[in-house]
């Protein structure tokens, strides 16, 4: 269906049909000038973020729906980040005349499936046209008791750097992508074969590109085990760049050990194929989705029971810089040359 | 200067230099994951628009820091149809790649601008690149106390339907800005003086095309006469299109008259001179962003005295529709046929 059949508002319309919200603090949601909420006793934490396409995205690999839930997590991500809960989502979404009624339906399934995995409401629709590509652009609402905000800058010497999951899986998979569209588009038109893409044994790192979960999970394990990091933020454009910016925030260095960094196998794996050092792609690789956190010395042993939550290094004085500790023992200054989207 | 040069988050920190949050609801503004709120008592308010290049704007005729300034005041606009003041805006911005660090700097200076005459925070701003266009989206957290918010669907029979200041200025403005614009582009290249637009005249139909000013003053007034609509939104799609939708909301209909319609005497001319009829321009004409809204009946000699407030018609039960009343006293149903997106 053209979406010009359903005009704008029939289109938000159709869009946004049977979305009602869960949360207490959603007084109203789409429909009106504004979302109207209420946080009362709250901090109400807010973060926005744009996809565009072929700068974020490219729709050659990556379906709709995959791309509408990828763009709710990396939103959750930013408020997880604070030590927060996301709340409602508004969404704004460009596209171009090639895009039909039924592609938007896809993109908003990712969407709403994200949210009603979550709890979200989405609140607000904005839906325009573009000359060109796709562009969405999504901002997240949350809240959090005041005393629980965990901002970067409020790391303390000898507090134990932290990480979740593992990192440069997704970079990785961007990598795999990009050589299969090479592979796809340089075949004979005629070769249906070189049509597969070959992804036997990389399914994961597919995943971690092309359906990210923010790790909610580690902050409610955080909340459980009564552990109120120092500072936190996500990782989206490669440890290094975060590491740096945590140490810049609270006026810290820090010192990591390569050895630490927490890796899939299919990641080294991956990077061995493609001739990469593996903790480079770590270092520099974006859109882990991970979360970075600090936490007092004497946390240590509560922080070792967490799942899925490996110690890498610890906060120093600023003066010693921000430095990689390598296998072999030698030291490298951190570099934010991570993943940029210039 | 190369955007490159100062990268993402030296554009960012450039960019948003000085600024220096001024409500007490801004708890931490640009810098984290997320920016931090605080809203006891308040309903929270949050609206947000994304402007496509070749869709909502034409760089050939929209210089940036009007651009910045209009995408602000677009945003307050949606906060005080809400009957709401704007307090926070998060900003994003993407830009391709002949956008040099000089055009964010302008476009950014009428972000600033707009956002300092109403005493608005920016509280976070992401940048990033585009392939093509420029794409600015923005997100305004207003407030209001939780009697106050007026929203589309509280109008009542007898109500009185008004509007604010005049209609269909910045749809003439645009016809005349589209018109040189054609004459500029099939001028020979020799001929300086084609090059020279011809406004004269017309300078406040740019104006309202180029530099909208959302009307915070009207609801200052509104709240100074101890007023409080039934129902409010902004006009930004054509008067037509909105009162279909406060019709809609509201479960009514309604009863305008072309005679009362407010038009500018500039309007009415430069229609002339497009040979299209005025009323048409200021019923589906769009970016007005002009207050709609409805009063009860005994407000009646409170509203007449309001400045640059019109009372146009009134608010009839919903089997007779939606309906303009001409200068000859016919009746036509109002169709939403106005500005559109798409």
């Amino acid at each position: 269906m053209q979406i010009s059949e359903l005009g704008e508002f029939g289109l938000i319309d159709h869009l946004t049909h049977g979305i009602t919200p869960q949360n207490a603090s959603t007084k109203l949601g789409v429909g009106d000038d504004c979302a109207v909420l209420s946080y009362p006793d709250r901090r109400v934490l807010v973060t926005s973020d744009m996809l565009m396409e072929g700068i974020h995205f490219d729709l050659v690999y990556t379906p709709l729906k995959h791309l509408g839930y990828k763009a709710a997590q990396v939103n959750f991500s930013d408020i997880y980040a604070m030590n927060g809960t996301p709340r409602q989502l508004v969404v704004s979404i460009a596209v171009g005349k090639r895009f039909q009624v039924e592609h938007l339906e896809d993109l908003y399934a990712g969407l709403r499936l994200a949210c009603e995995e979550r709890g979200v409401d989405i609140v607000g629709g904005d839906t325009c046209s573009s000359m060109t590509g796709l562009a969405i652009s999504i901002t997240c609402i949350g809240d959090a008791a005041p005393e629980d905000v965990v901002l970067r800058s409020g790391a303390q010497l000898n507090d134990l750097v932290c990480v979740s999951g593992n990192l440069g899986a997704a970079y990785m998979g961007l990598q795999l992508m990009e050589r299969e569209k090479r592979v796809f588009e340089s075949r004979p038109a005629t070769d249906v074969e070189a049509a597969q893409p070959d992804f036997a044994g990389h399914e994961y790192l597919l995943e971690r590109l092309l359906k990210p979960e923010a790790r909610y999970d580690i902050v409610e394990q955080l909340r459980e085990a009564g552990i109120r990091p120092t500072a936190m933020m996500d990782v989206s454009d490669g440890l290094s760049s975060e590491l740096l910016h945590i140490c810049k925030a609270s006026g810290c260095g820090c010192r990591v050990y390569e050895e630490r960094i927490p890796l899939d196998y299919q990641t080294a794996l991956c990077a061995e194929e493609f001739n990469m050092n593996v903790t480079t792609c770590a270092l520099n690789g974006g859109e882990d989705y991970e979360l970075l956190f600090t936490v007092p010395l004497t946390d240590h042993d509560r922080v070792a029971q967490l799942k899925d939550v490996k110690v890498i290094g610890a906060i120093t004085k600023p003066e010693l810089g921000s430095v990689l500790v390598t296998r072999d023992g030698q030291e490298f200054p951190l570099k934010a040359q991570g993943f940029t989207a210039f």
